[in-house]
């Protein structure tokens, strides 16, 4: 048999795996939801058509996500996680035992229901006991919250389809509201190298620097996301991804596959026309 | 019309580009070498059906191989590069004034011909007064070669093929041999995410770490290459690549649209699975 996931990265290009079997397809009231096994890739989620993990490589995301805001405050007790329905990013933070509550809200059950019976390897902590999972739009929830948060990390979709509210400027201003002080907001940041996704980053950072007085970019290799250059945007009250990163996060003991501080500190260091874009966004 | 050139990272893994026109195939005594016109990536060279470059990104590979090793040894006059037929490390070598001399050592004269002819944005500086081109062997030429150089780039195929010499201990050796004092090595050190790239680069750390003093690997995001994760050597007999970073290298005025000077620092920070591969080679 010959079966291939494809996924197109602009009309004109397109990367595809190979697929062993079709697990399953649902339609949610927000959108298809399909999980595959692959070959060389384990299994794979896509939404609506578009690749959200693979087994392979979705550590790099969920730790890029995760530890690079952990290692900078090493005060985060309260965390909003948007989105994330695979379980991956709430894997990671549950690593920190000092972390007391970690709130997710996912506005699609049908994605943590799948992700709880055929994605283990992200899915594995939803059961923690300071885990909460709210069933609700991420926009409407974060509207009425006030200084609640150390971290809110945003693992949304695309801005497009049910992910586009968590886009909006409405959205970062409630983000901005809803942390204390020393908050920190991360946000899944779209790639700088595929024209729409591009515009997507540039939309995105221009918007975010309007409400945070401090918004940066970082970047991770994740090579099954279109380009294989994906950026993460690091925004807060006043923390400095570098000038506080608290050298004390070695000591945690904390097992990583990409992170670690060395790139931390160089993650944030851009290409060139990647700055480009951020400055002219 | 619906044309796709399309390349396998493994036999489960393969990305597409949509292709305007088939410029020209040719075969030569090495390889075939075929040029595109591309939709989205402007003109792209593929030699044995591997993607060499495209006009939209090979900015990145070439800056990355160029710019690192001359802003560590601002004393770079006598350079060797080995492989790049294209020309984009000529074009970016030519940036310097101070350079004296280049030495450029291509296999195939062929990959050079079509290059002056259809690809103009990488070629453009292969007339520059002080390139020399000699078609021949890159393992046999340096041989002769004794504290000739300041700097050697390594623009390669893969190892296999034409560039398999280009790949083993005794061509490092040599040019350990051809290097002055200062001198550094950059090679192309294949991508550390699908299995046998991983091997190749693997296999290339350990012999280049037997040779020189000191063997260092970093990285790029380069889209239109399998992963995207692209990874280069900096060998040397006791420069360090950031240690002696020279900060007078913004005062050049060399414009870049990858490469500055704290992605310099940064792109040395490798993520944990890597280092991992890099020590268990």
């Amino acid at each position: 048999m010959d079966l291939w996931f494809t996924e197109y990265y602009t009309k004109n290009a397109r990367f595809s795996i190979k697929i062993d079997k079709h697990i399953i397809s649902l339609e949610s009231e927000f959108q298809r939801i399909d999980v595959f096994d692959s070959y060389g890739f384990g299994r794979i989620l896509a939404l609506d058509g578009y690749l959200m993990l693979t087994e392979k490589d979705e550590f790099i995301y969920h730790e890029m996500m995760t530890h690079i805001p952990m290692a900078v405050n090493p005060n985060i007790h309260d965390v909003l996680v948007v989105g994330a329905g695979d379980g991956g990013v709430i894997r990671e933070l549950t690593k920190y035992n000092y972390i007391n509550k970690i709130d997710m809200v996912e506005i699609d059950k049908l994605v943590v229901d799948v992700c709880r019976k055929y994605l283990a390897q992200t899915a594995c902590k939803l059961d923690d006991l300071r885990v909460h999972i709210y069933y609700e739009d991420g926009l409407k929830f974060v509207r009425s919250k006030y200084n609640e948060y150390d971290l809110i990390i945003v693992d949304s979709t695309d801005p497009f389809g049910p992910g586009e509210d968590l886009f909006t400027k409405e959205f970062y201003g409630n983000c901005y509201k809803a942390l204390k002080t020393e908050g920190i907001l991360i946000n899944q940041h779209e790639s700088p190298y595929y024209p729409n996704d591009a515009l997507a980053m540039q939309k995105a950072h221009k918007k975010i620097k309007s409400v945070f007085p401090k918004a940066l970019v970082y970047q991770a290799h994740i090579p099954t996301y279109p380009s294989g250059h994906w950026l993460f945007g690091f925004a807060s009250k006043g923390l400095d991804p570098i000038g506080d990163l608290n050298t004390g996060w070695k000591t945690l003991g904390i097992k990583t596959r990409y992170y670690n501080t060395d790139l931390h500190k160089g993650c944030f260091a851009l290409p060139n026309y990647v700055k480009e874009l951020l400055k002219n966004a």
